[in-house]
């Protein structure tokens, strides 16, 4: 992937907040929200993260700092919704990327006027960046797939059509919300242990699954395949994604239709989309091991091969009610990266595609859980407390086999490579209520 | 249901074309579309069709000839989609329906100037009717399920789950069309008979489902269901749905997610959505046999006992290209009725809302193939040619075991009942081509 001046790690904001070690959003980052002041009713708006700070894109448009080449661009990005951004393809993406990076790099001329389009990250709400169309989830890492078998049947592999495509299911837009989520325990159908009729009730094995979410840029016509090469010019950029699962029902409604009830009452994203551009310089070669299944030609490419991947760090956490009041840390449950993902984020575009289905810019897109090869590694509580079996520790004396009523889960993810800055996706949090009385 | 005097079989309209036996629109339909005259790239707008003419309700409006209880639902209904009209409910639609029936009645006043806002049907282009926001796929049709089972494992039944819940699954918004739709057969993966390693190539094994797409009114919110009792509030209307189906890719696919690829390039709607108001002569009681597992106390409730059941008359015709240039009438294939369903509309919308997933006006709720209890109601060419083993004959010396480029489907669809008038749902057509080379 090509690099440029805008991923030099010794380059620093004039913002100090942004230059400090571990911050989420320096200014080799540049993510892109929609917001807007907390609690003001005000119209959102796209906004880009620098330091502890939001740069408001409406604000910046009006100041016409930024030149002839970037406008079109941020007045597409400025609006309630960044569809059109999404929509504007990978030209107008790095024009606008080249432009905020020459007026928050250190040195830069305007600060003054730039600090007036400054929002405090905390004094912030968030919305869904875009109005979704479609809203995809795949399933596409072996570690996990092979870990959810393997609970209900010791010996079994994953289902033979799994190293051959990328699997996905159609999931719900309806429920999909921003990081700071709330929902209530689902009621369904469910097998209890040992019954023979299903009862309707509470789910008793609500879990989480750490996913990336990969958000769609300029679409394709509906019998028009998006070939794997071109894959990553339609796709704008990654976000944080929670696919919160409810294992019990999923168990017994999802022969042979896939789950439904199991996921559409709520999915969480992290508000910020790290861009393409700015995940360049944490690719890796994607490969198959010589003795496993080899793609179809639709979806192999070279450039796949040579950069398909992306080492995106995963980390998940639990915040339990009784660790928040008793001013407790939230525990770590397990940590991974995406770059052990068994297909790629092009491939999953090669395949969503390559019947003819169309995508939309703003069409969301979950990878799936990702887990990696080791035990500590996995994207969802059923793989690490073996079907609740086997209770995982979360501190001051708790243990969960599920979630509880109250758990606020945490999702962290950023990016670090030799020669390149870290960069983060900032947190994807949503809490677990009680369910409906 | 409550019936009225829109519902009195022997209301006429002065339109002559509306009276005529075998007419789809006559006065006691009044079905809403979203359409525009042919290519005139105008502004779409909400119609009502009678007799052979459509009328535009933004003309209407225009006129001032609605009083002021109807006035804000024909304002809505008027609007360049039927979302806001969805919306406004079932006091807002019957407030409209009676407005517009006293209009079309024999002997309404002012109808020279209502003859100015007629379109004729056959000078019209349609568009979706609402913006769909999730569009979910129901699998309701105990025989359906049952002869798709038994064409892979003779003696099978359904999984156990079939009659305990509606099972569905989430379908893809992007590529749902209005009657008329064309499509490239898609490629995709499947095994080949006899291989043990997929292809990918174009589908050798495409077909149809007749179902009936239910639209959603007023939604609900996120984590707050909608009880069996209330759920025909929340159910706007009825279209025609065909939800073209690609086996070989469906078969490879669908374990463990359910089908993606081999849904996901097309499904047609018919563009005439008949209202739960149009319906109310039609219902039946929907029962269980005593030996039958009986519904969870949420999918059951008197109301739906009562008449929860709608006999809505399907056939499904194919006209292949051979036939259309030959001059030869499409071939009908089969004919059933909604009755025969499983599940109900209320309980599918009970069940989709059960677990907390909110419903939004506009959104699509596909019933699943319908198929009834005889091989000559089956809803799909899967069923009717036992898996392309017994192919169909459809005149000319053709047969088909599954569809052939250049077949056009066409479902039709109708009601009648003793002391009822005979509505009918006007036609969903679409167009398989060949694949992309």
């Amino acid at each position: 992937m090509p690099l440029d001046h805008t991923h030099d790690p010794a380059a620093r904001s004039w913002l100090a907040a942004a230059n400090e070690d571990g911050c989420d959003f320096p200014v080799q980052n540049l993510p892109f929200a929609l917001l807007r002041p907390r609690d003001s009713r005000q119209a959102l708006r796209g906004a880009v993260a620098i330091g502890d700070q939001a740069l408001d894109l409406a604000a910046l448009a009006a100041t016409g700092l930024v030149g002839a080449e970037a406008a079109p661009a941020l007045q597409a990005a400025a609006q309630p919704t960044l569809n059109a951004f999404m929509a504007a393809g990978p030209t107008a993406w790095r024009a606008l990327r080249h432009a905020l990076f020459a007026l928050l790099r250190e040195g830069a001329p305007q600060q003054t006027t730039l600090r007036t389009c400054m929002l405090a990250l905390a004094d912030v709400e968030y919305a869904l960046p875009a109005q979704v169309g479609d809203y995809t989830d795949f399933y596409t890492s072996l570690d996990h797939a092979r870990n959810c078998m393997r609970i209900m049947y010791p010996d079994a592999d994953v289902t033979p059509n799994f190293r051959w495509l990328p699997q996905a299911y159609h999931g719900r837009v309806s429920t999909l919300g921003v990081s700071g989520q709330r929902f209530r325990r689902p009621h369904g159908q469910y097998l209890p242990r040992g019954a023979s009729t299903p009862v309707f009730a509470p789910c008793a094995a609500m879990d989480y699954e750490c996913e990336l979410g990969l958000w769609v840029g300029p679409g394709n016509a509906a019998g028009q395949p998006i070939a794997l090469a071109q894959a990553e010019q339609h796709l704008f950029g990654i976000s944080l994604l929670n696919d919160w699962s409810a294992r019990d029902i999923q168990v017994w409604e999802m022969q042979p239709l896939g789950p439904f009830h199991a996921k559409n009452f709520a999915t969480t994203l992290s508000p910020w989309i790290v861009t393409m551009d700015a995940l360049a310089p944490y690719r890796l070669p994607w490969t198959r091991a010589a003795d496993d299944v080899q793609p179809l030609p639709y979806l192999d490419a070279p450039a796949n091969r040579e950069h398909g991947a992306i080492d995106i760090r995963l980390e998940v956490l639990l915040h339990s009610e009784a660790a928040r009041q008793a001013g407790r840390a939230p525990a770590r449950l397990s940590g991974t990266s995406f770059r052990h993902q068994y297909w790629t984020a092009a491939q999953m575009l090669a395949h969503h595609t390559a019947g003819g289905c169309a995508l939309q810019p703003g069409d969301l897109i979950g990878t799936g859980t990702i887990s990696g090869p080791t035990k500590g590694e996995a994207g969802a509580l059923i793989e690490l407390a073996r079907g609740g079996q086997e209770p995982v520790d979360i501190g001051g004396a708790e243990e969960r086999g599920f979630l509880a009523d109250g758990d606020t889960v945490i999702l962290r993810g950023w990016c670090e490579a030799p020669g390149a800055a870290r960069i983060g996706f900032g947190e994807c949090q949503g809490t677990l209520l009680a369910a409906l009385g």
